[in-house]
């Protein structure tokens, strides 16, 4: 049977990976047994791959691994960009076989896997798309999870388009989807969350064509979350969801917040993870939360409930993502007393638009 | 009796005072009627100025008045800098005297008053405080309460320092609080908010010294939400509150966020304004809600609840006020499912740090 | 002949119009001969609204004609966002027709046209080349110049697409260019750049297609300056050149700077006004310069002479043309000893990628 | 005999240490004798941090020795946040004893001195001052240089107040200069400036006091660059200038812009390095030039030579710093032609007011 621990620890800068030293010099993780970081990091994009290698350095001294090692075996996703209440930290997962019972429910599972190398001119296409599902299907395999309805969010991180890559694809005479850094970008996650949406039966393959990509907003997953970065190659797929064959002591849950002021939609994920209210979250249930994952949307829109918002053109306009995650994070953050909680920007086929996708885990025992 | 309405109406940017235009041409609103607009404009700090005017100037057409005598008649707050969810509107109060019997309970009264002209060196002073002081006491007179806890909202704007008056207090051989423009603002900002609380008897005359400006922060008023302009030279005083003199079909609520996850303070505002619910707030109660008013106190620290943000420490620090009012306004809007709410930032004396001042108008008949 | 006065003034802020009033006041100014006004705002881009309407109020005063006579007879170019060492200020023509002599040798003369309004679908297409292309030569005509190379500078405020623009014309069946705002903003400078460039012959008729519009950058003029605004529905051209049938105190001259380094390019515009010098610039010639506007190219590329820079990467790249524009005004500015220099941002057709355009008027007499 | 190598280098990210590593492989630069490290970084300011973690680990590797003792033993001078035409780079310094005859005239030699820990409360006090003036006096030592004159660029970094550091110094019942982290970095920033400007008998030691610091402007230092950072407990000098016991193929030289259009100023520091020119620097005559670091001063002031700027007021004031290192690199890119020189913000203390201090190394054989 999978056990699967979950940490969810603070950070005060991208550098600060000492919390999770401390947890493995006192023993409480296994640095063997991790096996995926996902962080909210502070600072521009750069403070992502300090972060990365901050985490790469400790976890290589302390197995003795190489740092090559660790960057292969442990898919590391760094959420960059904060703004308002959003408080910088990471949750670490470890993993590990164990001879126990069932727990008599299905428990938190995880899959991890990575998509071939991508060729530039397959960023943002339906190759992109087939390749992520085929991935998510053999993710849920590896989960032990049989039924796409238990599966709670995927996290895929994917390649992005550089100078370097589409001259590339030019020397080979292919063309790539754009030569727009933010328009190609935008396909690739929005490809990520097609594949994950194919995988899960919440699209028809017949419906994914390159044209389709960020174009037909009605194509969408309702648990999917991508980013793209410079540094991928090929796309890692992190799929979280409970499993009968877990006997992990925590579960997930997801809820669809269909618009950024949705406050069922938020409920309806916590529920989903096991927690037992009405109305208002109580403190015994909110200290049963072990992490929770948000991909927000408000930037996909101009306006909410048909109020105008200043999100798409104002001077700051160029940050809209940021406070995309600021205002989400403090929603769902007003509701549980805490607004350590990752959100991530990216409205390209991850939910209806303008909808907020909530992963919970929470404590089961 | 004192009769005051209240009208919520969009803008398309600074300068669209269409809505107010068309309000006035139908004859729902009387221009010689108006007392006060209260906006939050989009843009810069210089859309404030550009709104302002376009307000003047249509106002002034339809009255035959002059600009100069529309800008001495009608206070104008144009609260600046949108963000996130926020949506650029205004507030427009007109009063009237009328013949009419008391509606048998408080209803809402607006008492509005400026200060002398302050020399530069008494801005952010003892001094200051005290003219503030006397001005809400008159207003509270003007609009017939004499009782403190009737008084839900002060909005004060103040006069800020510029080089020029620097100079001019020096050629006098008078000392500024502080040649730091920032921190001068702060003073301003702070002295008006402790006029507000000395006033209402939130605190004793003995507290108040230069000194403790900027610096005491057990010192505060509950329903203060000041703001400083280059372009005031005396402080205006808008205060908002229930009179029995007063025959509105509107009646005012206030209540304090401890934090800015603080719900229950949310809440309490709108149940002091006469909205009726246990939990969620139903449609048919957010449908009597005529405005909301919140001074956002996010910006005050680097924490909430004991988790670190990067509010007052990221690249974006320098937009912090941006980013209170951004999230906010989103964690009240999502309570009643409107984004139209004014948040205005301001942490010096207005609330314990960290605090939000939430100020409601709602229809009571 | 046509006698053009030049004014630079200087202003405290968007809606400072006062140096100008006082030169009406002064009667140096005849508000009726004043033909067009080039701006350089500080704020955001509403801010150049805001002058506008400053401007209009106060000339509408001065002339007793409506405001909006006022905007239809005086073209208002608004170059919006400053930074660095860039200096708010205003450039006031002013023309009259006298009975004088000629001065012997070209002097500076204006052509002011407007085309019709285009429709949405237009924007950006070879139509709106054709009709920019045709207001240039109209404008040559009422310039008095017949000779191409005596045209120095061509500004364009051409019209964006807006979201109720694209419905319009999707109501009536048509696309248009883009449904990205910044592509079809690029697009319609780059027509109009392309329009001016057609007009001088610097380019054939046949190169012009919808398909070259912001895809050849082999194609561009020398002389055009385009930006585009919201609030326009023609495009507005304001011709400067110099004349044999006007005799101006001032002459016109205009230079290429290859790229943001090239300060012989910046030195042949000086000299092309006529100024005499070798090497540095004395102050005597300084002197008789009378105002000066750049095309800054800077942000059209992420290197310059084989250096990278992060023009287009940083988390400021959302500010790219500001710093364009600060750049080539500081490099320009050392040389003259004057930041008071009007820099314009946009690479589209306007000049070689990556190339500055200077046009300087200075006093011939 | 001291001989001391320099090496500009590109990067084309934080962590691109790959031209560095490239030159240790062939065998170019010795990583042993690697004395100093001061790059340009883009990013935001954990960029920094990231850099340096990036080159401690490759020369690490190179060396075999630990990355604390890399840390120990090679200052890295990180100068965070590029824009306009700024190219990220690195300059790194090789030093070591050779049994050479002197090349007959003064060459390039540096000294580099570490004070003593600070404690918190003696940030930008007297205390730091005679700290960094001894260290300078020592760095001068340890360069062979005896005569001030010859001593052309300090750079300096000291600690910035922290929470944590706040908290000490109050636990220790100590007071520190300012709770307001801005006014304390610049106090630490000023102090270490005015310790350059004592050692080098730039000012005297009367007029130093803890008051005068960041108050008393006309005390500076013509060759003081300093910044701060969170990191340093202690401050860090590098020392630059010309000794008759140096034999490296490079010589230094130094200018004061006295404003930042003051072009002579920098063409002085050109030649103060040996370069030979008469107006515009020939091509032969660039080519000599190893690297050129500038302190910029234009965020010092709102205004340059009676112009207003919006540097200190408009929406992006946040960003002064990068502005006024934009323009700088820009102005002195063009009469180099090339932009890859280090740019460094701070007006403290470092030359007077509004000026810009250059730096050049160049090829001397």
């Amino acid at each position: 049977m999978m056990d699967v621990q979950v940490f969810r620890l603070p950070m005060s800068g991208p550098d600060d990976v000492s919390a999770l030293a401390n947890l493995i010099d006192q023993g409480t993780v296994n640095p063997q047994e991790i096996c995926a970081i996902i962080a909210q990091t502070e600072g521009d994009g750069y403070a992502r791959g300090y972060s990365a290698l901050s985490f790469e350095l400790m976890i290589s001294e302390r197995t003795g691994l190489s740092r090559t090692e660790i960057a292969k075996r442990i898919p590391m996703l760094m959420i960059g960009l904060t703004g308002g209440l959003m408080s910088p930290h990471y949750t670490v997962f470890s993993r590990k076989q164990v001879d126990a019972p069932s727990k008599g429910e299905k428990r938190l599972a995880l899959g991890i896997k990575t998509t071939r190398v991508l060729l530039p001119e397959e960023y943002g296409t339906k190759t992109h798309v087939l390749l992520v599902a085929e991935a998510v299907k053999a993710a849920m395999v590896e989960a032990g999870i049989d039924d796409v309805n238990d599966v709670k969010c995927v996290e895929v991180k994917c390649p992005n388009l550089t100078a370097a890559r589409i001259q590339d694809a030019k020397s080979r005479g292919k063309a790539v989807v754009s030569t727009n850094f933010a328009d190609a970008g935008a396909k690739s996650k929005g490809a990520s969350a097609l594949g994950v949406a194919l995988a899960l039966g919440e699209i028809s393959e017949d419906a994914v064509t390159d044209q389709a990509i960020c174009s037909n907003w009605n194509l969408f997953s309702k648990v999917a979350s991508t980013s793209a970065g410079n540094e991928q190659v090929a796309c890692k797929v992190i799929l979280i969801g409970n499993s009968k064959t877990a006997v992990s002591a925590f579960k997930a849950g997801c809820g669809v917040m269909s618009d950024t002021l949705d406050l069922s939609g938020a409920f309806s994920a916590f529920k989903d993870a096991g927690l037992v209210f009405n109305g208002e979250i109580p403190q015994d249930q909110r200290d049963k939360i072990a992490t929770v994952f948000i991909n927000a949307g408000a930037d996909a829109l101009g306006s909410i409930r048909g109020r105008r918002t200043t999100m798409k053109s104002d001077y700051l306009a160029g940050y809209q993502g940021i406070f995309a995650k600021a205002v989400i994070n403090a929603i769902v953050g007003a509701l549980i007393g805490d607004t350590m909680i990752l959100a991530s920007a990216g409205y390209e086929h991850q939910g209806p638009l303008g909808a907020n996708l909530v992963a919970v885990i929470a404590k089961a025992d």
